[in-house]
């Protein structure tokens, strides 16, 4: 039975990510995401899981940051995590009493329009996760009226659900990764994905635009492309991307082939099945039939059979 | 005397930007970015300064979102600030005594590496800004021992500080901008910039090197790509875009007209003086005159004269 | 009533073009291309009448290079004229004994299959045109036997037809193009054709690419590209471009302007209506509508207006 | 001793082409171009020499065309000549009485500005060679007077060279190519050219964009390219390109596979030493070594070792 680290403690939606992925390992929490990714480098854990992105916060920066810069991890599943928040408190709160409401500052600005439609006297203050900030409410004695987190966190820390369903947009997803480290690759099923972190050899004009013909050419789409600055200065970045594919595609080996050879370092994430199954759609001659053929007439001509 | 709301309370490091854009303006400390921006769009000031991007941490996603989607400013103005951390504390407390550790999670993660180093039993928690991590600890009977903030907030708030300079990089800039209600441009000064947000038409595959290719035919450079979520799900992305120029120049001019044309929207985000003072490499063809003398010409065999 | 010159002698190709693009003009055959298009520029004649490329021989160097280095003319109409060949002779002649046959080298080489099959001992000599064959045949004593041409030229000079269709497809057309002095141009049409030359400013790898590059941001589809020498050494080359709509078009103007711009130099042809009466494919974006939306959001954002 | 195959008869340029290509071969000059390549495919000559293009005139078509669609040939040399031309005639003869002059449409028009010059009141007449001319004016009872042609041709034939150098250029060059049947390829010199024909599978705006962005990427770079009607009506293009390097080289072997994969059809002309021994500018990140090393990475995550 796999062992497998999370964003702690108990109730968050790591947990919940972590149950669809894996729904018989065992469960690791964790303080924070490098230390569950730290917990999986270092084998106290056989993986972890993290959030990678949210459709209403974007890219989550110390996950994008751990993944390019820290001891290499792969990528080998993904889940698209629907997210609802949920107002907890201590039994026998009312609502009209609340006053410092305790959440994930992620959570309290997708709950921004109930907060100050339902709540507007009360105050927000940051907590390091949503499950966390239940965990805290139900203190006896804590400084905090009410916790905004999934309604698991309250489940699991006896907290009440005063309120349910009060992000701001009802359709947020986070996007999970299972990550391990350095093993053999998930077989390609047709609807993958592959991630990479690219540097730019200098940050001249047009880097990135040459980075993107190199996808173009050999038809590789894109499904996502961040920014992330390199720390060293203003204006200096380098990028993830996900795209359509597995690294066994013979479209996507040229393609990260080509970055390889005009980047400063091209680090590769991971292949691994699209949690939602779709399939890509094939340019002409960019299927791997088409790179075997072509294979096979340059090998002719190469010997002058013509 | 202008007025000019920022991320307060005092002591934060926008007061010091602020501070340096406009000396002489009264400041008006606000909760958060989303205050201070809201201050300037309800004429309660006559603008704000807010952070943009870190060198360290990316862009500041609550100010990019503000101006991609909230009623419409106009930067006027960047300076690029260095950002030390002081660790702060009340008078008569010992380092070896310091438990609680309260800041802005920003803060936290670029000080890691002395935290750990220096006060590794110490627990860390998240403020909504490094000065209000300040003022919190300078309360008597304030739960957190120590501070990470700037100098000016201990200062301010009359605390000591035990230890400088404990980032974990020395080189550590954050860009703040001042923006104001839509007004005429600041004049051009062959030393600017842009700020741009970029929605597309549809996310077929291709789009963003499309959009990359209007600038560059055009020969503009850009500084800064950013992609964010729409919102409409995972994988729904639109971009701010920094680049090189004014938007008074005719090159800006026509790339982002043809931005304009194929994108479902773009937003103009205004055109200020670099504060690095770097004046762009102008490619072959694109300064203004050659734009004029080419216009002419059109003009010329549009009436037959060849 | 316009007089126009034409490659003659009577009977040629290039006479039927005349004819259709312009039934009522009087003729002026002169000896060569280069002839008519100096009757042309000279005022002895209105305009010109000339072929510009052939669906099998490919583009008229001498056309092409008149055009791009001789005293302007602009292209104001074209015509897509069949070219069948028939072999002609002087009354009495028979087939069996044809033993020189006479016509314009690219005739002879559309007709040599047929040659080769019918008449296998014959030789082929080359003549100035092919109605210039004709006449030379027709006179008495003449040392050809045979003269390939159009059957409009065995009429003309009283040569009878022993072959028609001879030639190896049935599909040729010429492309010829009605050439004036410098005057104002066409309407549009809404399906037309403007013709270009431009010179490089230095041959660097991926000048052409970018070149190509300016059309396409602009959504303007090329319809025929063609390198000439420049005559300064093997490997330097000018270039020909036919492309879809008039030059009052916002999206060619633009195009144009742009390779105006960047190139050595660039030199109008003129806009004219497609023979084929093709309207072109609009990409989104492109029509004049979007750019005169454009321009007007672009003033406003100029003036701060957001 | 290898027999080659030229455009005779004895004294044309394709002579002194062979000549130096070849000192030591057997001769067999050929009627034509298409004789010529004829004799070679039939093992009639072991190869033969052809011109390609000349700086003045452009791409030699019936060798384009020859090369495009008739049995396959490969390029395994080329040569640039330098072409000069002489006014040759029988001995005796005075340049006041010169009335009709016979050569090589070509050499005609290259030597328009003497004729005009220095006998304004001359025909010229087409030949199907300049040596052929030579070889005719030679006959007691020519209709012709005389000559444009090569020095060599008038030695050849017993002419008088009346002038010299009356091309209206001095640096004019033609570049003649050595084709053999399919054979083994020359080795790669570090100085080679490669040569290919490209079949659109349809003629899409951008199709010709897609081509070189297939070079580009690569960092391939074009010396030539030349757009020939496929025959099939106006509008319907191949392309010839010759470029950079050899066929071995791993950047052009993925570039013209990449084509392969996405036209309808490539056709490989060859792989030979540059004339002019020019060494290519090899683009960052894009020679053997590179794509060697690019390719060993590429294995390596494909196991999963990152």
């Amino acid at each position: 039975m796999p062992k497998l680290a999370y964003l702690g403690p108990e109730g968050t939606f790591a947990e919940e990510a972590l149950r669809i992925l894996a729904p018989d390992a065992e469960r690791l929490p964790s303080a924070n995401v490098s230390a569950a990714l730290d917990a999986a480098r270092r084998g106290e854990a056989d993986g972890a899981v993290v959030p990678l992105e949210n459709s209403l916060e974007g890219g989550i920066a110390t996950t994008l940051d751990e993944l390019a810069w820290g001891e290499p991890l792969l990528i080998t599943a993904e889940v698209l995590l629907p997210v609802e928040f949920s107002l907890l408190a201590r039994p026998g709160t009312e609502i009209g009493n609340i006053k410092r409401i305790f959440s994930h500052p992620a959570a309290l600005t997708q709950c921004r329009g109930f907060v100050a439609r339902e709540l507007p006297d009360a105050v927000t203050i940051a907590a390091p996760s949503t499950a966390g900030a239940a965990q805290e409410v139900a203190l006896p004695g804590s400084p905090y009226d009410a916790a905004i987190a999934a309604r698991i966190a309250g489940e699991h820390y006896g907290l009440v659900e005063l309120a349910s369903g009060i992000g701001d947009r009802s359709d947020t997803v986070t996007r999970f990764v299972h990550v391990t480290r350095p093993a053999p690759l998930p077989e390609p099923t047709g609807a993958d994905r592959t991630s990479l972190v690219v540097f730019l050899s200098d940050d001249h004009p047009g880097a990135l635009l040459e980075m993107l013909t190199e996808f173009a050419v050999r038809g590789v789409n894109l499904t996502r492309i961040e920014s992330r600055p390199t720390g060293d200065g203003i204006g200096r970045y380098f990028f993830h991307f996900d795209f359509e594919g597995h690294v066994a595609d013979a479209r996507v080996g040229e393609a990260i082939s080509g970055l390889h050879r005009v980047c400063a370092d091209v680090r590769f994430l991971g292949s691994y099945p699209r949690a939602d199954r779709l399939s890509p759609q094939i340019k002409r001659g960019t299927a791997d039939a088409d790179f075997a053929e072509a294979a096979g007439w340059l090998a002719r001509i190469r010997t002058g059979q013509v």
